[in-house]
């Protein structure tokens, strides 16, 4: 009696372990292509110490059921086609201390995460091009996002100068120290989805302008203020979040809005100084990675 | 008074200290270019813990008696002329626990780490990828490397598929887990400029089947072999590396030769199985970065 993939797989594998950054994009302009690998976005953002552990184990099948955010079964569609792509089935915990649908990537790094970890632990082979373009073409044909997966992948400062997952897409990056202090406070979620299918004309032409305004002169304080800048043109702003940037810029500080949700992130001690009480974390140099793999 | 650009660095800058991964190729092939940014090597490798530490201090001028390498004064083209290229001028103090001239990227990650310090300590303004195009070309006209930058810039185990700096060559990466040992061991050096200036035909040939292979199953274990193939065929094996090669193996490890070095590395505990005294280290995922700017 032949074995089904999924029976082979409960046989040989192991449980496995991969890390992913969490990221804020600060700007960014929508490149939508008919192949989800070539659709993405332009833009720039921060990749965080604060980031999404995704736990694998393989099972008979990748269902509802199968996927945990803290415990709780959630729906991922950007997990589920990740693994069907790889044609792996398994069971998947994804572990985070950051908000969700809150624009920090959580979405994109547990897609991330399970292509690193899904590799690791069914021996698939793949390069890291390979897996990021998995998991980048499922979140975006998800709708949950566009650039994340790939500026996740690098790490640090990532530039996204060409949207699409690699080889199609083409990014550079701020060098910074790795243990520069960002701050964040979240005052909820926005979607992600609905912005997205909407009218995004004003949203891109702002994003196009705010990357070209940087490359003039790309350092993290300029990535910030043309974040703000952004934020302002393409009304995306909330009360809640206009006003704590405006805190945090009276308090001689840089803060701006994480695309998308009711976020705002500062550079060092900005949140605190303006009497915030924020989450720390820190630039994270690496993209994502398999930290622990199966008990071989 | 006008000040000098000198005058003006010494009056507004501080020591700024920068951290390169070390490299070693395992495989690869010789693409010269009339433009130093263009030309480099096709090949593969892993970026290791044990690196280059660059500090650098502003000074009036660049010169032979302005670069250390473990506090001894020495002549490092690349960094010199990375430097200039920047048009900077700097001390810079090199400390590295690995061996020089022995195949582990020293210079590379030298110019490297000079070009991300400069660049802090200068308020530069360039972005990493115009620092790792700085730096490759500059080691590339000193005839000292062809393909460490790149990766040590990338870090993790990098595929290098095209040539060059960026955008001009193309890097992927084969997935592995953070805290993978590695072991080497050195039995002296071999002048990289002797080699690559001599007829690389055969070597290339061998490179480029090296590379396809590596790429139909791409793991660590597989690049190692690709490696050993590589070394045999392009005949760069003296008898002790072939003896700690065969030693490693016959233990039931896997171990390769340091391009180019008269050096081998080893995946896991392979030297240590063998009998040999090896140093110990581990993949390093994260590429170069300024680790310590300055007081500000």
């Amino acid at each position: 009696m032949s074995m089904s993939a999924g029976e082979r797989s409960e046989r040989t594998a192991n449980p496995t372990q991969a890390f992913v950054p969490g990221h804020v994009t600060g700007f960014f302009s929508v490149h939508p292509h008919d192949d989800p690998r070539n659709a993405g976005s332009r833009g720039a953002g921060l990749a965080l110490t604060d980031g999404v552990t995704v736990t694998l184990t393989p099972a008979n099948e990748t269902a509802a059921t199968t996927i945990t955010l803290g415990g709780e079964s959630v729906e991922m569609a950007a997990v589920t086609r990740t693994l069907d792509t790889l044609d792996v089935a398994a069971r998947v915990a994804v572990e985070t201390p950051l908000p969700v649908s809150a624009g920090f990537g959580v979405s994109g790094g547990a897609a991330l995460g399970a292509a690193f970890a899904a590799n690791a632990c069914f021996d698939l082979e793949r390069t890291e091009n390979e897996l990021v373009e998995v998991a980048h073409a499922a979140e975006v044909a998800a709708g949950t996002g566009l650039g994340d997966v790939v500026a996740q992948a690098r790490g640090g400062v990532p530039l996204r100068l060409e949207p699409g997952a690699p080889p199609h897409g083409a990014l550079d990056g701020i060098p910074v120290r790795a243990d520069r202090r960002i701050e964040y406070v979240s005052f909820g979620g926005r979607s992600t989805e609905a912005i997205l299918s909407g009218d995004t004309d004003i949203l891109s032409a702002a994003g196009e302008r705010a990357l070209a305004t940087l490359r003039e002169a790309p350092t993290l304080e300029h990535l910030v203020s043309c974040s703000a800048a952004f934020a302002r043109e393409a009304e995306l702003l909330t009360e809640r979040v206009d006003a704590a940037i405006a805190a945090v810029e009276a308090a001689g500080g840089a803060a701006s809005m994480a695309m998308l949700g009711e976020t705002v992130f500062a550079l060092d001690t900005g949140l605190s100084d303006a009497g915030y009480e924020p989450s720390i974390c820190a630039i994270h140099p690496p993209g994502a990675g398999v930290v622990r793999p199966d008990a071989k």
